[in-house]
């Protein structure tokens, strides 16, 4: 990577986080709020990729979020040079990584981030952020294998195949396997986590697209030739777009060709999927963690209390001989859970009403 | 016990219940508050020992209680025939008593009820009344012995000695056991839990009081004799009453007494001590307790929870996972306790401040 090839960053603002309700919500999501330290996570997105000429490599972002989400990326973006691509109806992250891809020059190597997780250690980010955009200059589609720390099982797995200059081949990709089996992976040393970080040369995104989603692919290019823009925001054609049946980059793309590949990052990644996932993240970062194993915000009183997550925007929160447990109250409504609830919390009614 | 010598109910109101905390406020403490049900306990203990002359027994209750609480307690009452003794200090148990002996007749029987206690056999409750009251009247100082139910280190606890009719001497006085002591207690079957009730003949009580506490008998009468009544109201003089050392009845004058008896009294009790104790008494009355093991009281969404009281005067209470846990939600606080935490509940900032 040289000064005139720098990476384009893709920045996708599409989950609505709703397992970390009641903080996170439609109409202010995750990706939004300060959730680790005092700025918020997509603010921490941009500033990974950020940096001057001098820094070398990254271009000025392409942002893709729906039209509700506007106004804040711009507001959190203070204005810093971006693209601002609005997808017209949210169809999961192959059309929107391939919208970004429609709008750069064939050659350009992006790299796509998800907006709403925490990489403690930034460094090695941007070491496999270069590796990766090597590797995708070769025409590999890239995947960031995060080195996996437990055998989680809400995460995709990626196996290491034939070695490549900075990472692998991809051998395999697995779905969220069951408990027994991401045990294996991880003893087995083979298996990395998914992170759903990608590098991409645009021009071979759209080519593979083409060769395995067709129809999508067909739909993306017609909605961005019918696109318009306005100042630095982008508009595709709604219309063509709405027809497009969503999928994911790893279903419509990575799974399919022969040029998979990855790249290790050991990164302290977290999704922060969750609220014992944002827990995990506070205890282990700095900020707001106190010395004991409780990690408190807001007006938080705890006797005899361990490994416990208290968040509060307004009324305190006391509590008495908890152990392993997410006390959140934000916007009047009041959330408990254990870290293996934390997964649930999405199908709560309060998470599902608002 | 006939029409002519009823029963003298006396019901003590000095508790402030902090371990209830946030819902018991010194503001409006334990007593009066709808805690089991849409009636108080005050409400309840008063409800208990009512009834029209036909029922027999009961004249109508004295209250004793701090000047800050009159008022509530007259609304309570709603307009039932009471006489209410303003204790010019809280100095515990004992002088309370001794104030409501001191406005009896010497050949009075009066039963002492504290007002923050639950009891779900009511007839089980007037039987044992009636048994202690005919103990009283041969000038035994007679205690309710509480069958125990699980070996509790909170409580005191009274061994039975020898027979008397419809009850027994006691013959020791035991106060808050260790748990494996408690447990032996439990398992010989000789022992019972002091409930704090009791009764007494009027000058009985004042002659034992004069005989084990002289000072504190000596100004408790004097401060009857100042006194002054104002309509059901009865304000002994608080200057005298100030220099009393304040004690309670069992140190007083129960633990000194040749003449200490018990009626045993299997009647569903608890003194709701505590959020685990609260928990335990909604359990198990129908009011408020869903078919699964959890209580809900206002808005509240459980999924995958056991054992759980979630109460809230607002804002929703939404939970995951958690088990044998109390989260409460009052006045702009919110208190998440275990049930071996309740007992610190007391100890939280929110509660001491307030």
């Amino acid at each position: 990577m040289v000064k005139d090839h720098p990476i384009h960053p893709v920045i996708l603002c599409g989950g609505s986080g709703t397992r970390l309700w009641p903080v996170s919500r439609k109409t202010l999501p995750k990706p939004f709020l300060p959730l680790i330290g005092d700025t918020t996570l997509f603010e921490q997105a941009i500033g990974r990729i950020s940096g001057d000429a001098s820094d070398g490599g990254f271009a000025a972002p392409i942002v893709v979020a729906g039209p509700q989400y506007g106004s804040v990326i711009e507001r959190q973006l203070d204005g810093k040079e971006h693209r601002l691509i609005v997808e017209p109806a949210a169809k999961n992250t192959a059309p929107a990584i391939a919208l970004a891809a429609a709008c750069l020059d064939p050659d350009d190597i992006m790299l796509v981030c998800p907006s709403d997780h925490h990489i403690a250690d930034e460094t090695a980010f941007r070491n496999a952020a270069l590796s990766a955009a090597h590797l995708a200059a070769q025409d590999y589609l890239v995947s960031f294998g995060i080195t996996p720390e437990s055998p989680e099982t809400g995460y995709g797995y990626l196996r290491r195949g034939e070695e490549l200059p900075g990472g692998h081949k991809i051998a395999r990709f697995v779905e969220k396997p069951d408990f027994a089996r991401a045990q294996t992976y991880l003893e087995s040393g083979e298996y990395s986590w998914n992170g759903g970080i990608f590098a991409f040369r645009a021009g071979q995104l759209i080519d593979e697209l083409t060769a395995h989603r067709p129809e999508m692919a067909e739909a993306v290019l017609a909605s961005v030739r019918q696109g318009r823009s306005e100042g630095s925001r982008f508009y595709p054609s709604a219309e063509v777009f709405a027809g497009i049946q969503g999928d994911s980059i790893d279903y419509a793309v990575m799974e399919n060709t022969a040029r998979a590949a990855m790249v290790p990052a050991d990164m302290g990644w977290s999704d922060i999927g969750n609220w014992a996932a944002l827990q995990d993240a506070l205890t282990a970062a700095p900020v707001g963690s106190d010395c004991d194993t409780n990690v408190r915000k807001g007006s938080v009183d705890l006797i005899d209390c361990s490994h416990v997550l208290a968040s509060t925007d307004g009324p305190r929160i006391s509590a008495v001989g908890v152990a392993d447990i997410c006390i959140v109250v934000s916007g009047g409504e009041v959330l408990v859970t254990t870290r293996d609830g934390a997964q649930l919390v999405g199908k709560l009614p309060g998470a599902a009403e608002q």
